[in-house]
């Protein structure tokens, strides 16, 4: 419908010769007339604490910092992924706030309260060298506003360890699976659990890891029905979706 | 065996109701009772309508049939899914209520009735050339009680009809996403819901698709966040998945 | 904007609480309301003789002729690629002006007159194994409304037979380079002319000609500028991009 | 055309039997006589303020300035992508015209004046970093005699920023489409205009972007018809090809 | 041919029992006899039952019934793997004590008897699908005299499976662990035993599995120490060298 | 040379200040003039029995019967690469004296004697496996006029065969080395000669010989000097290479 | 918990020597003793002098010393592969035992005497490059209690170094091959002895070698029986199957 | 030791001029004698100037020039490849003799006077990125002793600057084509002459050219007769197989 036809219809209900009612039969079968787009960010602005997220590779630091600051400023609480610690620290000169979490290089600023879910998302990692990835999830769930239990270390190459923490893990709402070389833990977690399940390959190994692909072909390949899989690293990704999950009423 | 049959099985041992060998065998018989393993399997085992799942792809028509009706005996309701139209006339001579569904390849034998859920799983596909796919994860999703709405043929290239469909999308509790070629459904659909997205690339396309990569990594690689991936064509999977999360109490 | 608030928008008006003027500012801010999504389509429908495009792969012949019928009604022109030739029989069955090109795998079915281009395209193509690209986009550009020029065997391994044929090919508006195995015509060709240049790799070849990865590969890289390229086979792509290209006013 | 006819051409050019006329037609049929190769290079050199163009990746400072010192000083218009800070100082401390373009690492001197384009190359981007392809393409399209607009950050995951653009994506006589990650954009952008459109995927991402290859794939297999392809991170070429297509008369 | 032969030989050269002619034609006959290259196949020879191997892929029927023939007029052991069902029919018909394992597509003929070792290989397999590869692995193992004993569908999706089947994997001298898919079976079973574990990938899996390369790739990334791969399907090679190990002094 | 040159040139003949000598002197110097193209193609033109090659993938038997019998006729020798049965027995039909080589599906029909080198070329196997590529090259080297000496099943896993054909590889001119699996007869053979090696990788082999690129690789990273490397099964391409070293003056 | 433990605690309960509250409690608290899951770690420590490793790779200087310095205290005898200098400076500080093997890049602290095994392991290397995984493999099979025997610089390009090295490596109870290019060592040498060869592909090389897939490949589809292999560069990993190997009893 | 050798050993020994003892050793001492394997050193050592070849990649300084220091004390001349500049620098200050290619990285020292070849080798070369290897390539042809032309910039875009070339291209025994990016040349040039031409693929281009995986490809596909490739980047290889040739009696 174009401009000159709105201008018609209303000129037409104007003068009473269209009643209201067929009016907005018409508008409504405009597309995107009654699909409101800005809803999810409605939506996600009117819930207090949602934070804003910056991914911050290939951004400079000035360019890092002048966006914390501006989302500051109006109150949001901010989370940047992927910052170093020349970022941080540019940040935290005008907003003593800030946070850094170095491992997952994380920069939180928490300008509004937030409200922890009473659910839980079980973070379970293969190995202390996917500390970076479960951090930048545990950082993501946090300021998304799920309270979050850690499992670490218990790759499947000694399998009594997960089995240890197997409650805490069946306990969780969801659970992000973290694991680099070979990735098979998404699968024991997987037929372990009924709950879903969020595998997130790491780049961790070398040779024939080559770089994460491996454990995606994994997880990918995962004979565990219930798994889901994210890209290589995407700690942030994973925990965003368990989020969601977690949240869902 | 959950913790209160243990102590039930101790009492009663102790009280001389039940010999240590009787105690024994079924001890033995219940391997993981202790450790809850069976837990799932009898959480799934006690839902009214609970399927079994056989992956046909691989075994005889004979081996297919012989497990169907094996487990129609015990009264549990039956998917199979790659299943050949053979296998199915194979299953329906002697199961009667046995169903194909020859597009999705999926064999359903209803045998105990199927409680519904009330909020539901929107299917959404690019193409008409995904139906396969998005037929075996209708029919995973109605046997595990779902309610699913299906919109198909929503591809980008024409976004006007995606956007006509899109309070169905919205109104579901996890969608899921069905695209080939190049994929790019997964992350539009991503942007315009704030509900868990499940995207299912298909082998659907020719030439650079390489059968169902190029789909997957636009996928893995999507910027809309709340996107996990599943396995190429594997609708089964992502209907799993989709069916635990819109389960979730 | 919701249905609410559009109703109370059309009352005030109705009113004359708002004048229209008012009204229309508002609603044109709405997403999507002004950029009339339909317009491409219009577009296209009252260029006479624009063709609908049925791309066949993976669709029954039940369903070609269907689509293929209900079009003809229309009185519009109907494309079908990839198509076999038990379709093509199927559909002459009903509609005898339908044409079938063999190597091409296309259904043409002319139901009004196309006006056909002065300028015209040159499609270039490196060996005879090529044929079957080039004959799928010959009868997309001429469907399209486009003169066609064929330039075939001209390889680069025996370059003077492309040398022969340049005047033709300099004469063109658009040239499609049509090549498998190393696809180096590419390159050559658009080092000879200064027309934009689409190159289509082929899956011709063996070994290490990967299905068109290794020509696509070459086209990619092209050491010539002015070379953009289509996916591997994709003779109906380049035929429609070089079709706008031809037409651009 | 043989030694031998050749001599006896001209043996009857010197008898008389044959006048010069003849004589000429007949060699400049002879390949590459008529085809004149320079011909594409002086089409270029008269039209004025046609650049050359450097490639200045893998060549040395010294290399660089020299090469443009050796161009400035006939009077043409230079263009050296992926040029270094270093190497643009080197130039200026010699040319004062010389202008650098950090994001776009592109030096760029006019020595002569540029006449611009009527019609416009609209480039369209996915986020803020895909800028240096962006700035690369932007730049090449400029001193190629094209009036250019750019539309950045109309990534898909917020498709309503797209919408709110495109009148002037619509109205370019060609769209470049830059974007990395999984590529989305150029289908979505090709579904909505009826213009040529040319996709730079950019080695923007990680993990399963594969240094772009996840957005050349998605780029390739774009379900929009009239989409072609250039190599990653390929703004110079995009902008080649568009300007070639943006100047066809 | 040993050095006490060649010894004995040279003596009775100077004896003038044997004359250099025909002593000359002997050390002809045995290239390598100084070298010892030899002396695998005679040490091969000489253990009573030590099979002859013959890969039947790519050969004809006939070629595969002579060399059968011919080896078991010498009396030895003979194994074809990737044998035809129409291979075997053809061995039959002239030696009846052929026999065919249709899943493992071998033929064996058992010429001499074979002494059976002590101490057992185990199989341990992931699913059903993968039972063509376990039983190539299995008449590998025995008709190399190994003691074997399977352990099937143990995949770790449900892990208890496998520990119900522990004791009998831990009692193997060596453990070969087939799994398509993900093939995590390989990592867990390898935190589980301190013995030798060849892992063997199989083509089982659709999409992202890329016939084994998944479970390939995860073996071969295994963070489990003692694990070691062969080739994708390689039933032969696994229970060639567990025999190796398992009848090593 | 410019157009007006040429006139000049031609008016400056026409008018006696320049001989026929002279100008064509100056005329050859122009590209392509003096470089005749048909220079190779006469020059195998003018050998003795020098032959045509067709390849016959991708071509109906109609179409390399109507090639053969059109070349036939005029006396040259006739090469057709992988033709299948029938299209032998379609050109045997008019043709008596057409040959086919089963294993390398090649048809050569000779219509000219062939005179053979004297030095030879030598094929070396690794398996039987890999004959039809042997053949293909053999047929290839024969009918360009080469003595060939072939080596068959000289894999390196029992290198005392290879050995003991030493002499007849070392006496070649040139060697070519086929094997497929892991390929690694070409570094071997390429160790022990100093002869050029043409090295072919077949697509023999199964699971991660991925059809031939295990074997590619091998070749092309040989810790050998002297070894070059033609694409999977290409044995033609081998030979001809071979040939031109042969019967290099 | 055995079966005779079971029933000895069922019979104590039965008996009212235990309580049923004391025998639920012990029954959940032992998931994994009748399981044995610690057996390999207990088997381990008991092992006089068996090493703990660690692997270093992107542990930060501080944790790879405090875990040294830990483990140590216990007396035990500690591995850290993949350690740069710095780390090993750090540990020497505190602990003047430590040992460092710079080309290996492993650190060894010998705290307790280690009894070295009489048959050996021999480590066949193709060239110098191929050193840093040879000295892992050393100092990994030295630290597990092993002979262990080198043999450098025999690749197959001169195959009569591997010759004259023949009687060392056949002497070996198992042998490790490293190789990195074109990885053909393992090929031949598992066609030279009878025993169990592990083969290790390296990353040396450049072009296609990949870095280690092309030798990884050549190494899979060996076509030498026997050969098993691990991932690129992973001498800790052969090293540590070929020491189960060689101390099988 | 030959066949006539043999025989005479065991004449003596028949005779009685060598007791079995001696004969004996001798047999078995000689495990290549017989086979002839130092032959090819022999062969090269005697040739006068025949170089030692070092590659330096990997190496320490220290190594690469005691290695160069020994050589040179033998007189023979020296050819390091993949040298840096420090190497040189060490190798200079002992041997002021040796000479450096900084493009070409590498080192010669001229110990013994070289004979030139009357025959040539023809390096021809796309780009002057592709110096390097074309540099590697000549020092490499020039120690073996071979007169070297060098053709550069002829790159297929500009197809003229390849025509003006093609004399002295065709005056050439052996041609080697140099080439990144699409790594077209190849083709064409294997399509003008008649001498075997040898194709190397360099890393040179970005994006889609995968560090030169795509000239491989195309190199490896090229629909030119008469081409043979080598490794990525591998001038050196090129060389030394092309100096095979142009040697060839």
């Amino acid at each position: 419908m174009q401009k000159d036809n709105l201008e018609l219809l209303l000129k037409r209900v104007q003068s009473g010769e269209m009643n209201t009612e067929d009016a907005l039969k018409q508008l409504q079968k405009l597309p995107f007339t009654d699909m409101g787009f800005a809803m999810i960010d409605n939506h996600r602005a009117i819930r207090v604490g949602y934070p804003e997220v910056i991914y911050s590779e290939g951004k400079t630091v000035e360019q890092v910092t002048a966006i914390v600051e501006h989302l500051s400023e109006s109150g949001v609480n901010v989370l940047a992924t992927r910052a170093t610690k020349e970022m941080f620290e540019a940040v935290l000169s005008f907003n003593p706030n800030a946070l850094y979490n170095a491992l997952g290089r994380t920069i939180t600023v928490i300008n509004s309260t937030i409200k922890e879910s009473e659910s839980y998302i079980a973070i379970v990692a293969a190995g202390t060298s996917d500390l970076p990835v479960v951090e930048e999830a545990y950082e993501t769930a946090r300021i998304l506003g799920n309270r979050v239990e850690k499992v670490i270390d218990v790759g499947v190459a000694g399998i009594h360890r997960l089995f240890s923490k197997l409650d805490v893990i069946r306990g969780a709402r969801v659970v992000i699976v973290v694991a680099g070389m070979e990735g098979a833990l998404a699968s024991v977690v997987g037929g372990l659990v009924d709950k879903p399940v969020i595998a997130v390959p790491t780049s961790v190994g070398y040779g024939a890891s080559f770089g994460g692909i491996s454990a995606l072909l994994t997880m990918l390949n995962s004979c565990a029905s219930g798994v889901t899989v994210v890209n290589i690293d995407n700690g942030f990704g994973a925990a965003y979706s368990a989020s969601i999950i977690n949240q869902l009423k």
